[in-house]
């Protein structure tokens, strides 16, 4: 999944992206060009990776980004073909010269490119509420509807016939065909991510999207934040109920059933036909198999294969934990 | 309680109702007339009622509906007096009867019947803010008050020294006197009830409404879903503080107290002089008696008698929680 | 921190105050002359105050004020130069006092004094978006940016450089300067305080304000109480992440970051640097020390000296629950 939104304003030089960082391998600085970042995974020629904890050591063995910046104690988990730039703090470096690429990214004050529906020129068959706003760079399907006092943001791309209820906010966020989005939703927001820093954290640039598949619900209430350097994807016919908040990067699969409530810390992978129980959450950077099932209430703070049904918090098998709760 | 809201499109014939529904026993389709579908407890004769899980053969068993759909298993829990639908999947079927009883119920898009409050004729007197939008078949008692951006969408009744919040959302509600609604609640959209199919999950149809009793109070930003086959109720003088979650069919009694961040997964009922604190969550289909205590974070899975007091996940009673925390 | 928003409407003599109230000791009321009611650390001459539980034996011992209306068994607690009245409810009677002193602090109504942001008068560069409402006694700072459909109600202080998001409803609060609010945000409604009462639960009147200090961010959906007789606070730099609930009174400390979902029941105070998990919880009237890390989904309820790392629920020290639960 490509971001379509924000505006590469890349290529750069790969000293000159670096010009005003402290790097500990300065040598390394050359007139070679970088299109584009990635994270390790989705990086090819050309681009600038980076790898921070040794969490994602498998990835970034088999990364084919050109440059990555990384800490010296994870240098030797890079392969041959990447040249590295070593720094003190990855993630601040990468806040740094994602600016650079995205510098629209950084910016989540309220859209005021916004103009009332009635004003703008849509060329679908689509039914509004009252008071709909909509931003720049946005389209919507045929036989959508629109609820009162929503704010399309910019960056927004809605396919043919999905419900949209009222007052939804969603901006830098692709929405597929007959998706349903409950009230009060908040999609499309930069995530909690930060760089914590005495006196004023330090905000980090969000330019992933939220992706929803056809066919998909979300429930009243339900905040989804966009991703950081990759997008945070809800799967097809995924269902998700009220209250619940997605934090950015997460990617669920499809035919997942999420209650009330629950809550993804960020980062982690779900696949599919995925139930989760109301209340439960999520730590971040897992990995949750198909077929899993999580019981209401739960804390995973580890990684679950395929076909498991867990309980408990922290969770661990349900029989396990039944057992051990008569 | 009776849903005023529903038009009720029959009587139909049996014959006729299940006329493109596979079910095992055709024989028993007769030109017998159905006037209404209702849950077991509440069924009457010429009533179809469904009966698909043992956890309620108690109430299956002195049902006095005329019909009721179910599985085989199941079928030596009903009496003589109740003729016997056999299907595959009880609550597929009764989706699609549901669907022809009360079409009206199906769909929860945002309501487009509404106008501007100040182009309508209300009868009482009634001070609201700005961009106040309301329905269809609303009626809103004397000294209301009803806060900006609210809309009180279609088949609403509002009785008298009421306060609605700011940037409220209700339909399929029926609100008693005195009671205060906080700025940003959903009250009255479908539960989270649905049959899953892989591909495009199968909503099913919410025929109950939202009944909150007088001298009650809804903290800020809680969601409270309607009632799929009976109607979700919050009982005289409760009080639920912010950000609450109230799944389709709970009934809470009267003079509950509710902190903040709690949720009710569906269909439990609650007797009055309930406790809970802050972010405890409730499963599905229990019976939580009088006078429970319930502490805060607890995951409560099972029934409780009256006159308990339990905390823990999942809950126990309190004395033997902090026992064995000290 | 004084609030500057309610309109004190004292002073009153003692006697007068307590006309038509019944307590123990009725002696004791004389021409005194009471300025105001304010809790026992923030007392001085010619205060009121209150004392209903030992756990605050210690400033009750130590309290400057004048007059405290406390129970019979606590008497022994508080020093010879405070006044004693003795009730059978304290709160109860405070209640009563305080709507005396703060008449204006007790409806939460709607704000009727908002008018929309382009017919008032306002001096700074202020950018907003569409259908924004202003109430009484508002100031906004220079350079803020104010999303659609957010409504500042009255007694609302904001400094320069602010981003208030779209849907926001902001009353009786103070936020310093380069504070961001996301949107859909409920900040500064009373807290959940009530006196409990068969048939109708009598409302506790709320004169604290919520405080935010600059460089915070509110993440979307969260809903932040004011104080009941102190106010509710929000230190420096500050970041709170989507859909927490912050109950009345609670004193959080600068540079603290806290997950999404997390719930703070109320009157707890809160260090430094303080890092709090997703979906975890705080019990009311507890002290977490400086530089504390409190892992996700974790409740607390006591409690936690500076530096700790706990998680658990009860939460407990972090290194006991992960071997407990390998």
């Amino acid at each position: 999944m490509i971001n379509p939104f924000f505006k590469n304003h890349g290529p750069f030089k790969i000293k000159d992206l670096f010009k005003n960082i402290n790097i500990d391998n300065s040598n390394i600085l050359s007139d070679d060009t970088i299109q584009d970042i990635r994270d390790l995974a989705n990086s090819s020629k050309n681009h600038l990776t980076f790898f921070h904890s040794k969490k994602y050591k498998k990835e970034a063995s088999v990364t084919k980004a050109s440059y990555c910046v990384t800490l010296k104690n994870l240098i030797e988990y890079l392969p041959n073909t990447c040249k590295i730039i070593c720094v003190d703090n990855v993630l601040l470096t990468m806040a740094q010269i994602t600016s650079k690429f995205f510098p629209d990214s950084i910016n989540d004050d309220f859209d005021n490119t916004v103009k009332e529906i009635n004003k703008i020129n849509l060329k679908n068959n689509i039914q509004h509420g009252h008071n709909v706003l909509v931003g720049e760079n946005v389209q919507i399907g045929n036989n959508c509807l629109i609820g009162h006092n929503t704010i399309i943001e910019k960056n927004v791309i809605i396919g043919a016939n999905c419900s949209i209820g009222s007052n939804v906010i969603i901006r830098n966020t692709i929405i597929e065909n007959n998706v349903t989005i409950l009230d009060g939703c908040i999609i499309g927001k930069k995530g909690f991510g930060f760089l914590p820093n005495n006196q004023k954290n330090l905000r980090y640039p969000h330019i992933g999207i939220v992706y929803i598949g056809k066919n998909s619900e979300i429930g009243s209430g339900t905040t989804i934040d966009r991703g950081s350097m990759s997008n945070t994807v809800i799967g097809q016919n995924t269902f998700l109920d009220n209250q619940i908040h997605i934090a950015h990067n997460n990617k669920i699969g499809n035919n997942c059933i999420i209650a009330g409530q629950v809550g993804l810390a960020g980062s982690s992978v779900l696949g599919n036909n995925v139930m989760i129980g109301g209340q439960a959450g999520i730590s971040g950077h897992l990995k949750i198999g198909s077929n899993v099932q999580i019981g209401g209430g739960s804390g995973v703070i580890k990684n679950i294969p395929d076909n498991s049904r867990v309980m408990g918090y922290p969770s661990k098998d349900l029989r396990q934990f039944l057992k051990e709760n008569k």
